[in-house]
């Protein structure tokens, strides 16, 4: 009820603090017999590493992943993988100057108003150094979706008013996300949006930006009727992250401005025989239950909270307005190392409502056979 | 595992099919004393009933409650409340001649990949009248929400491409909302959203929209910090509604516009010692915990997907193309409809929340107090 | 959280007082295309009815069941099914004199402390009434079991001193069990009890007894190794019923005085090859998971608190030491009616874990296949 | 759903093989500001440490736990607790002679059928080693009863003959239970039980008991009425420990014997004018929820699997039968090292249900009040 859990039978729970001794997560449910290593975990790791970039925060941790459990023989045994990775470059003291105030848009006023106790070091629990549990957890569940042919590719679309619309979903590969350190497949985009993030940092601000995630071969059936929905449950995994402030399913806020002879995707049938929809507006979700059809999905980002401009905020006690300048390591623009994160919360969500799936009815071949 | 289940405390199971012989919902975990009356159930079941206005379907039902179990002498009694809904005007012989195919952008595929089988009179579970269920839920919340000084209001604030950017989410009234059919306070943009609508109707077609709705006095502390903040409460509530399709919090889209210095909300301490934002871009919402301002949120909604103009679609068996023209009653616009729906999931998030916060510290005086 | 829902995958989710308008259940996740009719939960509802047999109340109930969801063209749609029962035979006024005292060994005292709001009207809530939907629910539970060939029978194997110890686990039928109103399926032991019920009834007493209950065909690999275990669902399940106070699996407490070497289960190879245990001392369940041997549980029932000697105990407001005799309709003994009910939970526990077992491995034949 | 967690609000998951690289678990859902020092956890450990006694296995760990996030200037932070434990002194190649056979008794034939992939080694994660994690959570919830006046004591009341029935719930002491290394606190019981261990261990074989355990100052109004009953929850934490087979809650299977008019617990009121029962056959809880009395409860664990004489099995492929004779260190008997574990469970649930009961009632003065 912490809410420190994903999922329903894939399971993941995160813990850690920014400065703490060791974040990590916990996955239940992950089926036996999975082939899987380490490595597999590290490769999503160091992809949202920080320090591993000329865009991001100075901050160095090399983030290497120790498996403490339920791996076995090079595959898993069923029951709880935990992951752990231990904090290198922590340093507190570049927080003690702002302890005792209320950072604006940060965590700290609302922390002290739920809990009335703290850990002031580097955001605690709040900072999004918590996502190197989920990127963990993301990176199993990668595993688990690619023996069903699923694929899942995210990419910064938009940085501050630089918008980039070139991408196709149905080819864009991960490779071409990755060529650039802002991990925008185009080009032209990247080079503005790498001047946009340079400009602000060196401005002393920050700039906020949105990311497109594709998901490509998912069977059509996932997703739960009511509640659940695989829109729901993608918007709520989306807006758990830190800085996220919107979400769009396909058509999104477009779709909210057209007529329904326009925005309705017809059902065709393809050469082999599949149904598909002609155009793809629904994002390859109907009835709140996948089509078969590219998932393509949308995350807006505000901008980091901690800029080094001078502020306005107040005291912790007695509530005294004052003036400050932050101090500490910060990324001008989170979008570049968000792309494995919402890949990794993307995946979290697939393979949750793919187990889901399995029970959905009586006579049953196992659905999605791993081996189709 | 199904999904007819939204919450973790204050838990609400809808069930019912659009044609079947009744919907309605288990509310489980409301606490015991809460005074209250089939009447107010009824209140927010008549503001979404269908065949109330000019501009909905003409199927007309009466959604008169039931309470068959939680209440006695007045008050609940931490037992389940049972509420009821009997149909009684579905005319399931209209569907027949589509049950043979897969309407657009309706649930027929996807729900038939999913179970094999399938209820086509009146899109069975998936059509928007199992929000029957969560009305009556809602309205329950509100009451107990009331209680804690909570108010839930939403409105609309754009139909197709008609947008109301004039209304004060910090002074603006239900009243003024039920104000015009249309549920938009502002009366000149109301009148050019109905022109819209009734010209849809008119051409056969239908439009989408969106909704805004804000929380007022939500006491601060509300949301879990990583998976349950509050924003991604709200964002799978919203996108848990049939036809949305997009989501913010706050500032939202906008917000991945704009620097760091621009958009982080100042703090400052109000007249009376409070801690407040000196303006709301976060929405209320700060590290996915309320702060104690307004929360403000929106949702985009598509248009209705049964529109009775000629769409091209394949058959369920054999799959085969072929044109049709929808037949049935359906809204051309389900956004006036949608506010109390929105209000309803707003509320349900909401109490949730609120009971989930009183664990949240050992030494907690009852927080937040009925009496305060 | 307020506890009125069983199962993970297949979700019971029971509402309904005493004396309230009705009873039921809303059963969520069972999957689609499951045959299933209205007369197939009739069946159990009447082996529990009230009224049905001289040895238990007088309250006459017809407990009709009314299907209002989930259920379409004679199969399970995948969506919750509601079932409703409507209480007749509700006569409250038996219950004012009582209102005001703390019924002993009931829940009166225990409700009031909790909720501060009471249904005084038969037990309200904690009625063993209540169970109405969980027999309906478990009607549900058995069809699905009955596709993947698990079989499960309870009976009475002891009333007060009576024990009753010829009964062959793998081999008694249902049909023996309803040969006699007292549910024990040993002419002598049946009459044995009858005689012990009838004598208590007589003397204005109540008696305790115990309910044995196997499940025969229920694959291997059912049940979680850790908290999940098999036997603590079984135990949970059982001490969830009124009155229960005692619950035993396998060799249950008589284990507890034996040497490993006898206790042990030696496993074998039977003439298909199939691996067998050549007694079955861990009643089908070992490390928390089934083995494919007969699950054997033993629940224990303390007699009935109503029963009508005067008794002492205190008034609710002010505490007053009081004697009173209490007044209303009740069984002598709850044994007999207990044995569908205490075959429901075993049926709702089984295909709970049933349906988990079916994402225990990634590359996993559908299990157990409906057509082996 | 895999069964690895414990509770609703105050949760527990443990992780962990018993040869692997660590075990622990996370708390999440333990309020913030509780003051919580290792230590406090390491002495829940050390009472359950193996190689501590010259009654177990000689098996060597010093189970030394890192607390690895939630806890910071000596107080809780409301976030999830990572308690680590490293394992030292697994000896795995002792199990290479039996990792092609399936033990006796063991989960290593339900685990192969569950999963198609088990670690052979110490009994994976089916080794009581896994509660490893269940004390050191058990610990905090210890830490955090105690802050409401919730005191926890267990004691072995038999081993294998030997009955220990002098033992009075409502006095006994934690360290008269901890004088004896059996830990029965009576004297003569605890020179036998011992002399049955000893003998046991003598003859290679091993031997079972029982296990009572009393929580004293728990309020009245803990637990839900239905299925969350609080002898439901404590059924089935004791269940799934490893070796449990019998649960009894107050009276347990004696009352089942008994008639109504002698089992019911009179009402009376105390000299402080609180209600009281006379005596205690509701073992402290009535219709599934605390009265304030002590609640009572027993347990009871069949001998360990592994004891050192020749038994018959099957080989894992193809199945063959076999004799063979036991390696690896076990202890003889379960029980005196099962106390801190039963206590540890006990804790948990009461834990549990105290934080869930916060949500009762609408106008709830704080309760229990942790300062009265």
């Amino acid at each position: 009820m912490a809410g420190n859990t994903h999922g329903t039978l894939f399971r993941v729970t995160t813990f850690g603090e920014s400065h703490g001794p060791a974040l990590g997560c916990v996955v239940d449910g992950c089926p036996a017999g999975l082939v899987l290593d380490a490595a597999d975990i590290q490769r999503d790791l160091d992809r949202r590493r920080p320090g591993a970039t000329a865009l991001g925060t100075t901050r160095k941790e090399s983030d290497q992943v120790e498996v403490l459990s339920g791996l076995f023989d090079g595959r898993t045994l069923g029951t709880p993988l935990c992951l752990l990775v231990r904090n290198q470059d922590a340093v507190s003291r570049q927080y003690v100057p702002m302890r005792g105030l209320y950072r604006p848009s940060h965590a700290d006023f609302t922390t002290d108003m739920k809990y009335g106790h703290r850990d002031w070091r580097g955001g605690g629990r709040s900072s999004a150094r918590e996502t190197v549990g989920r990127v963990a957890a993301g990176a199993v569940a990668r595993k688990l979706l690619q023996v069903y042919g699923v694929e899942v590719i995210a990419w910064v679309d938009s940085v501050g008013q630089v918008d980039c619309t070139t991408v196709d979903p149905l080819s864009v590969t991960a490779a071409e996300v990755d060529r650039f350190e802002v991990r925008c497949p185009d080009e032209i985009a990247a080079a503005a949006m790498e001047k946009t993030i340079v400009a602000a940092r060196k401005e002393r601000d920050t700039v906020g930006g949105t990311i497109t995630c594709v998901a490509r071969g998912v069977p059509a059936g996932l997703g739960q009727p009511v509640f659940d929905k695989l829109e729901a449950a993608l918007a709520a995994a989306m807006l758990s992250l830190p800085a996220c402030k919107g979400f769009e399913s396909g058509s999104g806020f477009r779709g909210a401005t057209q007529y329904g002879s326009v925005h309705n995707d017809p059902f065709a049938v393809d050469k082999r025989g599949k149904v598909i929809t002609t155009k793809n507006d629904s994002g390859g979700i109907q009835g709140g239950i996948s089509n078969g059809m590219p998932i393509v999905i949308r995350a807006a980002f505000k901008p980091v909270a901690t800029h080094f401009l001078p502020q306005t905020t107040v005291t912790v006690a007695p509530h005294t307005p004052v003036e400050f300048q932050a101090t500490g390591r910060h990324d001008p623009c989170v979008l570049p190392r968000a792309v494995p994160i919402v890949e990794a919360m993307m995946c979290l969500v697939l393979i949750d409502h793919l187990l889901r799936s399995m029970v959905d009815k009586v006579d049953q071949p196992r659905y999605p056979s791993p081996h189709d």
